[in-house]
């Protein structure tokens, strides 16, 4: 095989530009995660980014969100409340394949000669592109270009516009241009019951032809989902014979054989477009219809308006969203991805979850988890609220499952899963899941901090309320009062997996106190929606009283909080005689030594210093970030931006730039060795998180936004938008002035540091930053655990 | 089907009389109960009593101390450190089998007539006899009698004498007795793989037939096991006709066809004689040569002589162990039933674990825990001390897994397996296994107890020692010390199950304290030894220190030794509306729950009370039972003795003896409905030790053994046996007097109240049992788990 490429850990992997992500070249090794880094997705299709051929590849995916398989899930114990089911994602039937065959020779990169090959992922257009420059075995020279669409206007679509240029010789062409059920997982479970069930998870049920159309419904065995997949194809040639289609379709398969002979300098044109739906109680014919209309829609549009459609969606989104950073090329990119991936995972999930890699990996199995509503939820509040708002509705409609859930625990009101695809709790190892409680008021901390910022009311009304209340009941039956009046949450589990089943946990007990007084706050606001679920005043006093009795824990020895009640007692682990390849800890160490020592996986105490920021002073906050900056080994890709964000309040802007670095390269450089099984996108989220709450000091409270930015050095200027009440506002920092900018709509007062400032529509105020008081030494972090340093990540 | 008996949960379920157990008729619904009480076992080879002719059956089993097979461990979510393999007990080729035609007809007790069926197990004999008068449903009478020996003095062989009388007329008798191998284990795993493994675990090896004898080889397929089933046979018949015998064998079968005709009044007798052995690493022919040895010399030997070599050894047993309880019929049988079980399970182990449900059950996957190094092994020390020091000899042979444990968990010394066959860890819930160090310091405990008790400085030397200094080193590199130099062990689960991954639990601290002290003394016995073991001065300086050290948390508040650091502070459970359907508690609340509030499985603070008792004051054991008994569930049948102990030194006689009584019957009656899994050999051994250090108050510490002897109101006389130092020491108390009579060897000191008294062999002393002080009101029990009156247990 030709050079293709060759593996570099130094430098970047991508070509670094403002509003693109491209590599020239192909990497057999890194094929995995260009495919995670090229997928394309809505929120409800997802295509990874694997070639139009299909091989070589390193996992095939083709997503639909919500379509899953269910499975047995073993114990070697049992024990009462143990899920016992589990939930997969699958690939749905996929539309990305076209085949193309050389005269008699199949084009492969792995045989012949690649002369040149390279792949844009536009940020802008929302379309991969690819060129090829291909000279098969026989000598015949082509030219391969595709620009593939997963439209964010039209949900079920994904399109690809595929055009082969003959170069040298006469050549026959043949496109094959498939769409293929039952593509590998890359799963390997040990129990044969699950491996049996995710090898073909799906089971042929109707395969129909209409003309160039084809449309496959398969249907899972276990979850008994129906899944629909259409395709429909227009070619063209450039010389003077028109290529001829033919459409078949078998349940293995459904195919459109496209044939044509091109001269030198002559090209042929293909546009497939792809149409996915799913349904657990729709019938198969409705599915086809469905599917098959929306492929009929797709193609009287026409190529060219799927691309503007496309084109004017990301317009609208960056219109807001879009974050300018300059003086730093590589963090410019960055940001920019991550928001394009915070936004194609979400934007069109439409009542369905968010898995925690998106739509274009099968990490984690396709689950949600709390970070959704903790780290993504609030950036796709500001700069894209419609889609917060779906996926938070999709939470209300589990509401049943929760409150089943909450009934086997023998508690009240409602219990979340802590990861789960269609909202029913499918974690194996409870200490870290059932007993991380604070999944609840991340969730109701989420509708607080959507309805604050959007002024929702009819989503209040008709889900938020519901929500608050029902998380608001699951504490008061979870936590319980002392001798001496006080509130305590007990043998529960927070952020840090590192410890578990702890009392008094101080991020849950501020998480718990703000959601039982929104919970309140909120059903002040809608008594009538409150009386409706039963909340009466003496209900809502109580929830009050216990939020006023919360127990806090504070260590007055070394003046700081402690995660939990007793934890900066416990015995310290020896990170002194921790080997780097001991990291991550919990593959090298048992839970029961990491469980009772201090050391932090991934900032717990030091997140609610963010999420709960009223509740600390600031010296409480220097104190406890020193103090949980030593003991943080950093194993979860949650912590960076976290840890980036207080940093920058506690004036270590350096320290917080290298964090910062460490997120935004988190995918790009592949950092954890597992992008390939999709991106973080949390973790991604924090990269706009460590920007705005970080370097511009943005937090959120019942008073409004308030900001007290301070620039890294190595930024000269830094410029972002906010969504607030459905207008925008626009943050410009430099590294003396921040400039303040309402696009639209009535007046806005805003914070900037101790100040006050109204903000006018279109009247921009540019405010002095005043000067930072000393921020004293660096904190240090375990041996090894450092953060690399953000010129050395950002180098190009 | 004809009446065979009728269930009945009232009363008695077996014929009360001192030295048997029995049963008039056959109960189906009691078939699987039946067959662990009349079940047969020397420790290596374990028969259940299923019928001679195999069916009808509840279980089948047939055992072999060691042979099991292994099978993947299924985790829904894997942890570093999880055992990946299990362990399960398996059936070795069933020689029990004995079938029967009559004319044409099979004997069964589920068709024709059964006149009359009686079991009787007789505890003096060792032998399980049985009588059967049928009429087949073509109206042929006959009378069948079997008689069944598993050996104690011949370790492979278990022998049946059958015997078929004709009553009526002229009749054609077909005996089939077989060894038929992969009988179905009672087991139903949801993992496809271990179902596959466990179904039909013995692959043939060889089968063999020499004249009337026939031997079968096979092998395992996991782990690797050859097991070898031989046996013979010789029949008579009284009348003229001798009997003809075939012999054949095949991998799935090895049968002796015995036919003759019998005139009315005519009988035929069979001997059967079934040698056992296997081995992970004997060749199969080696395997055949020493059971067919086993068997032949058997054969040589008779049947009268195998009778007379059981009742020997019995004998040898019963004149230092028996126990003779007057006034109490019911006790007195229950107590001798529970002795001839621990004697049973554990007598010819030699150098294999002791499985908790004994040799004739697969409950809990014939796995052994710590309840037998703490429950079972003082008993045998005191009345069977070579059977104590085989099994402690077996632990000692498992150490480099022990060793490979700990090493795998980052620790020093020796980590014993919470629950195994083999001595491999094979656990699957972490925080009750893993976390439950303190079973290294009941096994340091048992040795401590094994040496003090016998003065068998061979094996001290030889075993005992390095298993004491593995443990202290456990204990030193498990443990920490805080700044004020207090010795701490953190995130452990000592006994109570309710309870979890809790720092400083007293039991645990308290018997590592005696595990380093005892250590460090047997060292300074043994010094030689000790320096081969690495052992220096500083080393036992450091055990020594850290024993002082050892923090032991105390309530100043409610004046009671917490379970674990902060357990009382901890909520309540609530018991109140606690219904009894909800017991056991494990199976109807999550871990979560339990393990946060006070709630207690079995005994563990009060276990402490008892395995520590020098490091409490009356008063401080006064106030501590009493607070645990109202949060006491008794979810385990480990805890009913503990708690008769207890209740007994407090004063609380009454009470005791309610526990003692529920210990009595817990399998005769089969209190917890799971007594056809096998009996509870632990809660049987805790009948012994509720009768000698409950109600004779038998403590042993360094100063040997001290006596503070009080009756129940409902028992006259109470006497026991006690090796102390390979003499014997037998106790007789009566209400007001205790009789401490040495029968052998020099003279030893015992303790009475607060006395001390000279025994000298032969010269029986008589001391005056003191007034009792008032005892207080009788404490409270959890609602509905108060122990049932044990005037109502043992009523007739």
């Amino acid at each position: 095989m030709n050079d293709i490429g060759s593996r570099s850990s130094a430098g970047p992997r991508f070509e670094v530009a403002p509003w693109s992500i491209a590599r020239e070249g192909l990497d057999p090794a890194r094929l995995a995660h260009d495919e995670s880094v090229f997928g394309l997705s809505n929120g409800h299709v997802g295509w990874r980014g694997n070639l139009d051929e299909g091989d070589p590849r390193g996992v095939a995916g083709s997503y639909l969100n919500g379509v899953f398989e269910e499975h047995p899930m073993p114990y070697a114990e049992e024990g009462y409340g143990y899920p016992q089911s589990g939930q997969t994602v699958i690939n749905v039937p996929n539309g990305q394949i076209i085949r193309l065959v050389v005269d008699d020779e199949p084009f492969d990169v792995q045989r012949g000669e690649l002369l040149h090959h390279r792949r844009n992922l536009d940020l802008r257009d929302g379309t991969l592109h690819r060129e090829a420059d291909w000279i098969s075995p026989t000598d015949r020279h082509i030219r391969v270009e595709s620009t593939r669409i997963v439209s964010f206007s039209r949900r079920s679509i994904a399109a690809v516009r595929y055009r082969v240029h003959a170069v040298s010789h006469e050549i026959a062409i043949t496109i094959q241009s498939e769409a293929l059920p039952n593509e590998p997982l890359p799963i390997t479970h040990s129990d044969p019951r699950v491996q049996e069930l995710l090898t073909a998870p799906l089971v042929g049920v109707d395969a129909a032809v209409i003309g160039t159309a084809a449309t496959l419904i398969h249907r899972t065995r276990e979850s008994g989902l129906s899944v629909a997949v259409s395709m429909d194809h227009s070619a063209t040639a450039s010389g003077p014979f028109p290529p001829t289609l033919v459409t078949e379709a078998s349940p293995d398969l459904s195919r459109t054989t496209v044939r044509v002979v091109l001269a030198p300098g002559e090209h042929v044109e293909l546009i497939k477009l792809v149409g996915h739906d799913w349904s657990s109680t729709t019938s198969a014919s409705a599915l086809r219809d469905r599917t098959e209309a929306a492929v009929a829609d797709a193609g009287r549009a026409g190529w060219d308006r799927l691309v503007d459609e496309q084109r004017a969606r990301l317009d609208e989104y960056w219109a807001c969203a879009d974050v300018e950073v300059e003086g730093e090329p590589r963090l410019q990119q960055a940001v920019r991805y991550a928001l394009f991936q915070v936004f194609q995972a979400s934007v069109r999930a439409e009542l369905r979850s968010v898995p925690c890699k998106g739509l274009t990996g099968s990490g984690y199995e396709g689950h949600t988890f709390w970070d959704f509503e903790a780290f993504v939820l609030p950036v796709l509040t500001s700069t894209a609220p419609h889609a917060a708002e779906q996926v938070l509705r999709w939470r209300h409609s589990t509401l049943p499952h929760a409150r089943d859930r909450a009934e086997q625990l023998h508690l009240c009101g409602a219990t979340f899963p802590w990861r789960t695809i269609d909202g029913r709790e499918s974690s194996g190892y409870w200490p870290a899941s059932t007993a991380a409680f604070h999944i609840n008021a991340d969730i109701a901390g989420a509708v607080l901090h959507y309805v604050r910022a959007t002024g929702d009311h009819a989503f209040e009304r008709e889900a938020g309320l519901e929500m608050l209340v029902e998380t608001a009941r699951l504490w008061m039956s979870l936590g319980r009062r002392d001798a001496a009046g006080a509130f305590h949450i007990d043998g529960v589990t927070g952020p840090d997996e590192y410890s578990a089943v702890a009392d008094d946990n101080v991020y849950t007990n501020l998480m718990a106190r703000l959601n039982l007084r929104g919970a309140a706050a909120s059903a002040r606001r809608h008594p009538e929606v409150a009386r409706t679920l039963g909340v009466d005043e003496a209900e809502l006093d109580e929830w009050l009283s216990a939020a006023a009795a919360m127990s806090i824990p504070f260590d007055e020895i070394r003046g700081v909080h402690p995660q939990s009640a007793g934890f900066t007692d416990q015995d310290l682990w020896d990170l002194e005689n921790t080997t780097p390849e001991q990291y991550p800890l919990q593959e090298h160490f048992p839970y029961f030594d990491l469980y009772r020592k201090q050391v932090v996986k991934q900032a717990d105490l030091v997140l609610a210093l963010f999420f709960a920021h009223e509740a600390f002073t600031t010296r409480e906050k220097e104190r406890a970030f020193a103090y949980y900056e030593a003991i943080t080994v950093r194993d979860s890709s949650l912590s960076a931006a976290v840890q980036a964000i207080i940093a920058a309040e506690v004036g270590q802007l350096d320290l917080a730039y290298d964090y910062l670095a460490e997120a935004a390269t988190l995918d790009l450089d592949d950092l954890h060795e597992n992008a390939s099984e999709g991106p973080h996108i949390a973790a991604l989220a924090g990269v706009w998180t460590a920007i705005t709450a970080g370097f511009a000091g943005m937090r959120d409270s019942d008073d409004g936004l308030r900001f007290a930015p301070r620039l890294p050095k190595r930024v000269s200027r830094l410029s972002f938008g906010v969504r607030i009440h459905g207008q925008t506002l626009r943050v410009d920092v430099t590294a003396n002035t921040a400039t303040y900018l309402l696009k639209d709509g009535p007046s806005v007062t805003v914070g900037h540091f101790d100040d006050r400032v109204d903000l006018r529509a279109g009247d921009p105020v540019t405010l002095e930053i005043p000067e930072a008081t000393s921020a004293g030494p660096r904190p240090s972090q375990p041996r090894g655990r450092e953060p690399r340093p953000a010129a050395e990540a950002f180098r190009s």
